[in-house]
């Protein structure tokens, strides 16, 4: 029996707000939010293009959950608390077993970080998944792109290059492999709220890395009017990647490879290192290099420069 | 040359913020914005896919208005004032020309209404396009669907009918024809962003027709908990319309077209005649019937029950 639009957003996406402050929900023709004084509402959107974003068969469930973790780990990037967000959903058919494996993915995510779906639009068409997020931040405190200065220290939150591994698996065509945990890196990447919050009017600059650390280091940099020097040494390589791929293609996915959605940020010199140790008692981050005053991201390996080929993902290049 | 999305991006969208409460617009994560204190954040997405919500080949320009007017028709719905958008894009190829007039559509609305585009996401993929709106309302003010009451008034804007019918034209293959005054009704739809303005704290209940009156009629009806009585002689149905279509087919095209978006509201009955004739100074209205505690929409004709076939449109019936 075909599901109708309606009888479908009742059925897998309206549920009980967590949130008290959703005046008006899914239902209307819009969703009424009350943002909090003092605060700045933050918002991002991000589509997911089945083929390109995710694969074709792609669990159901990773679909949802990729889909709101890479807006909320824009949200992370700003330092913001996420509250709220809007689906539009376009579908070749309403396959009643897809759509409630997505709901259930999305809504796990969407639970562990208090979020509410609170709005959007179901449609007929190629698979392809938007979602808006949106929450808030004292604007003071949010973290940007364009802070960092000559002499900040450069980190990254968690192990790079994980994720790219997990998709070249899959994409050699081990499909059910799904419990393999660089494959479940990159089906169930975490959004790095909490430490985006813990970074809040302490980085000079953030942001995520969803297409490469080379790629979104350089954006970073530009933004910022400044350059960078990276320590190839000192890449946060995970010893289940290591003992997986060789070394240099585990420098390659961790400079290259995108979808690890750690997040990248500067901490000013001065207090660096106390700063880091306070951050470590609750985060994994790895000092990573420093900013400089010349543009452009300069590799190092045991002190000397070293050139190295490969940038992030464009999507039109 | 092929263009990359950050070039794209820069060239097509990022224009200097007509708002001062854009603290942070495209080019970071996220957009961070201001709400003003006292007013709840009103929010919709809607999604356009090509060769269903849009003619493969429509004008781009047309995509462009039509994917921001069908989200502030949403928050005219609401009886929000629109503030911001954010633009998921997705494309088969970086067409510049494409781009430009999708984008010129876009930003010319968005200028008649104070519209900033404060972020986005740009994919390669079948053509669709999700706009996210955002705007505010003072909440106590706001219009929803439920508040319609047995013997509350209910009216609808403008004229019905005409945009189905310029689909009906653009379908019969005379895509040059968008001179058209119909043909352009239905490719640059006006939100009445006014009308769901001066209707706060007046209407019981509102909404835009999007999916045809007697769909959209019903959805107001069910969840209100009412029903309503709809008279067929007075649906407003324009002198253009009328030179071109059989009066039995002008009624079909009101009553089951989509794409008028037009409002439909409702006005409590003390003081209904008093208040529509105010709102007449400034915005073309009709009474189209009444608001009954019975469920189910009845039309009648001179007064007389008539049955009439066809509903809305549903994206998966």
């Amino acid at each position: 029996m075909p599901l109708g639009e309606f009888d479908l957003i009742e059925r897998f996406f309206r549920r009980a707000s967590p949130r008290d402050d959703v005046l008006l929900g899914v239902g209307d023709d819009a969703a009424l939010l009350e943002v909090p004084p003092g605060q700045a509402l933050v918002a991002a959107t991000d589509t997911l293009v089945e083929g390109r974003h995710f694969l074709a068969g792609a669990p159901a469930d990773s679909v949802g959950h990729q889909a709101l973790a890479v807006n909320l780990s824009d949200l992370a990037a700003m330092g913001a608390d996420p509250a709220w967000a809007l689906l539009s959903l376009s579908l070749p058919d309403a396959d009643a077993d897809w759509l409630q494996r997505f709901a259930d993915g999305l809504f796990a995510i969407a639970g562990q970080h208090g979020v509410a779906l609170v709005g959007g639009d179901t449609v007929r068409g190629p698979r392809v998944v938007t979602i808006t997020a949106l929450g808030f931040v004292p604007p003071a405190l949010a973290l940007r792109r364009d802070g960092a200065r000559p002499g900040d220290v450069l980190y990254v939150s968690g192990w790079l290059g994980e994720a790219a591994a997990g998709l070249a698996t899959l994409k050699s065509g081990a499909m059910a492999v799904s419990s393999d945990p660089l494959v479940r890196r990159y089906l169930f990447a975490e959004p790095r709220v909490a430490l985006g919050r813990a970074l809040r009017g302490r980085a000079t600059a953030a942001m995520d890395i969803s297409d490469g650390l080379l790629g979104d280091l350089g954006k970073l940099c530009a933004t910022s009017g400044a350059g960078a020097r990276l320590e190839l040494d000192r890449l946060p390589i995970s010893a289940e990647l290591a003992q997986r791929h060789s070394h240099e293609q585990c420098e390659h996915f961790a400079l290259c490879g995108g979808d690890d959605y750690e997040l990248l940020f500067t901490l000013p010199p001065v207090g660096s290192e106390q700063l880091e140790a306070e951050l470590a008692k609750s985060f994994a981050l790895r000092r990573i290099g420093v900013i400089e005053a010349e543009a452009g991201v300069r590799c190092t390996r045991g002190g000397r420069l070293e050139t190295v080929s490969g940038g992030g993902y464009d999507h039109f290049a």
